[in-house]
């Protein structure tokens, strides 16, 4: 059987503990517009994300978050995933077509690490109503409806204290996700990877962070806008609605332009995003950092927090 | 065997009746950087383009597109691609690697629209003198050293007036282009057509022309900026270089932002581009566009003009 | 007695044919802020204007232009203007205080083109409401809190069909403004004067066009914004709320990049501009562009329309 | 006799103890037009400059900054304000015309700071050779030339440790600059203090440092850019070239957007800086903020460092 394949990053499952105040954080600051609200979950997209939703937000006791959503090539690649993680010792739950409201069948299962992913291939693509969609028809709603109003979902940045290299080794080897870039100690372990199965540098970045509360933690998932003027627009934005954030940046791993803001009622870190750079040659070699230039492949230039005090405020993946 | 893949558009080969003029326009104005100077051929990239050359140009009687060049995901596709190619009766000839500075073996052959194009995997990514180099390990040169300075190549756009709906059927069913977005009429001919072989709207788009000089022609090529902003800086520069333009402004059809000007030494038309969108949908619907939304999907803003001008100033392909 | 002087353009007093689209276009397109709604006027500003308002909008027959508000240095100068008008034999009418609500004593009076100006000093600085207040001390409201959101008001562009070297003459010496560039033809008639009492280039243009229905006609109001990408983000949304726009475009003459779009209740063209410079040499010589350079001095890149259209598209002023 | 009155920010004459350095940085890297050299003497200007030289650099034992020189709204205002400093004891020393290149007659005498200021109207608009004028003729020189390609000259920023409230008396009384914002603490003493004669909010900010090494010191001078995303642009320059600096940040006070950059030949930091707002209104009362205000005064957001820092790391004044 012809190996399985993901597509692209889907979704994330978020729960909040203050599920007013993060609906207002995503819809009216950042600008998310809502595809549906069902049995107290609302699922959210940007108005250049093509399907259901990219972000589900509900109440919970405590903000975290559920699992992350992965589209695949192929419908076969869905089963083709399941036949191969279970090959590979891997616990998988099959989750039935539109239990979660717009995805197909899926299978969910737990990475080393302990994050959870999701697998599926079927996903709707609900008509927007005339008022919010977009005059274009490549695009889904009208831009610049509201808040920042960035274009699409981008990546997620995940942490981990434990079974780093397994995970690395995993996400690689099962998942089919290609190193674009990497950092790394004398011993040649991977402290930090950015990995995709798309041309991006990054679907998702992996951090080994030894001394984090829980094994599997959510560092920030990203947003990403069309212009570096974007996401000054968007500290301003950010400011006159109250909101503390670091950066504006450029990071030197992936060349983007980034801000980050914590959703207040989940707590989950929120990056905005732009620039960077787009990997099309099939012999990428990983660009290898190493542990002494940390601060530089993080910041070129820009506004920078403490690495530890950014860690600190992850939350936690389950 | 499996079937052989286009990973990305590599490099255009050009020929200028003015030699001087066309490296002034290139290295100056839009700020390519110049890789090697080899037997009179100019061997040009931009500071984000990670191999040898994107853009090749040397003196001739006459302002022509020799060929253009694609490299393929595996080595073992080059030679996929000439028996598949042969297989459907088409002639190809074999280029020796090195033949062409910094490019490996290659297979060379036509269009049925006449246009020539060229497939090989290897090619060499030089080391980059310091001076020029950037301080970032993640990118080839300096950026902002001169002109308008461009990131990277980003598609060519081509006209046919011969064998249009075999040309169309040949890229997507022998090459392996997807059509991402089109324009067609009543009969569901197409028109034009958006397709590429990465995540974006297109690598190369074809128009169907019939009232062009000679069968094959190229209407421009294109690199990308990564700011709105490039381009009107860009707008700014071509003026006080006392070049005359069209643009700025926003295509529907890939939703990017745009000024075309022409090289005066070979007559070809180049793109400044920004924007639009990226594809990671697998099961991608091409988006369509009646022939009578023609003036909107090239315009969806700003300045335009009259395409039976832009169509008159295309430059043969050979 | 000293030479009264003016020292800023204050409002422009509309009339609209359809109250309801031209409040649905400056509120939530052009996204200006409602300061008070009085007997049926309402008073707009944007984020960044100080005062009262500088925009008034009416329900009436028909789309035309009162007259156009300017404050003086002082307070005297207001009754220093009534003096000096007199003694031109001009006729002046004086608006009791805080009958134009939030402008305290004011004259109004003709130009030789016919347009009615007025004079002010005394202007109210409403406390803004908590929620629509900006975080900054020197910002009157929060920044892109809906539509384009321009930063301020910036200047008038007048049309006449009589008396236009009377009313230069009278700008100039009568008024105090400064011209600071012009367009003129070989017998140095002036055609067309950029002209201000600020450093900018202009707060008030005005156009010598023969051929117009009536004979004071308004050819335009601006509002600026902080950046280029404003004007190109202000494109996306105009086209999202379906209206048409000229631009965008860079003016050789005051270097300002535009888009050119219309109120659709009272026919008033909105010129949404950005860049320029500004004057602050004291002996500025003013720039002299001569007839046959009137488009390159329009447009020195971008979208224009056939100035005739342009001209057509004016409305009256009173 | 009327009250003499400055109209602008003229020129710096910064002396250099590493001039070739210094030359590099401002000619390469920020993009500085070089007007001419007399007698190991740059003149230097920004390309929207209209006026001869808006810095001088020259070699001397160690960087420092000679005088700041203003140019008078008239001729007569340089004699004017000769009468008004011997009014008030100040000595003036007399600059005959043509002793500095470019400046006419002038007068220079030192604030109670210690700073010594000139003062002159007539000055010099040398034609511009034709391959690096401006196709535009209200431009000096071609845009985006080389470097970072600021518009303008903007303002100066000083510190001192003796004599500030009487310089600050001094500059608004005796030189008639307007105060725009400040600082100051519960007493009422202004700790810092943002003035203009012209409508920017500052052509020069005075900042109260009781712990400087020297009296009078230099904390930075700024040149200014059109657009937000060319503050951006010159990060990556500056990176490129190897420069370390404080920024992209907002000041709250001023909203201006900034870089702070130090030039390595003389130690004179200058800030590239954009945005911001004007001051047109006549009965403009100074923007007050407490000192417990000060970070969010100096930092909207973005990048800052320390105060203490920045402030060991200014220029003599002399």
């Amino acid at each position: 059987m012809e190996k399985p394949e993901i597509a692209k990053l889907g979704y994330v499952a978020l729960v909040s503990s203050d599920l007013q105040k993060s609906l207002t954080f995503f819809r009216d600051v950042i600008g998310l517009e809502e595809t549906a609200e069902i049995d107290g979950v609302h699922y959210l997209r940007a108005w250049g994300d093509f399907q259901h939703h990219t972000l589900s937000v509900e109440q919970g006791e405590s903000g975290y978050v559920k699992h992350i959503g992965w589209r695949t090539k192929k419908r076969e690649d869905v089963e083709g995933f399941r036949a191969l993680l279970e090959e590979q010792g891997v616990d998988v739950r099959t989750v039935p077509a539109w239990e979660t409201p717009g995805i197909g069948e899926a299978v969910r299962f737990s990475l080393p690490s302990g994050h959870t992913f999701e697998l599926y291939y079927d996903i709707e693509k609900p008509e927007v109503e005339e008022h919010r969609r977009s005059v274009l028809k490549n695009q889904t709603y009208k831009a610049w409806a509201k808040g920042i109003s960035p274009r699409r979902f981008d990546h997620v940045n995940l942490h981990t204290s434990q079974q780093a290299p397994e995970t690395f080794e995993f996400l690689q080897n099962v998942l089919g996700f290609k190193m674009r870039e990497l950092l790394e100690n004398d011993n040649q372990d991977i402290l930090a990877g950015w990995m995709s199965v798309t041309q991006l540098v990054h679907d998702v970045a992996f951090v080994v962070r030894p001394e984090t509360d829980t094994p599997a933690r959510v560092h920030h998932i990203s947003y990403w806008s069309d212009d570096s003027q974007d996401i000054l627009r968007a500290a301003d934005i950010l400011k006159e609605h109250g909101f503390d954030f670091v950066g504006p940046g450029k990071h030197s791993i992936s060349q983007a332009m980034y801000i980050y803001v914590t959703d207040p009622g989940s707590g989950c870190r929120v990056e905005l995003f732009t620039g960077g750079y787009l990997i099309f040659e099939p012999d990428w070699e990983p660009v290898r950092w190493h542990e002494s230039e940390r601060a530089f492949g993080n910041t070129y230039w820009g506004d920078s927090i403490n690495a530890k005090e950014l860690v600190k405020t992850t939350i936690e993946a389950r």
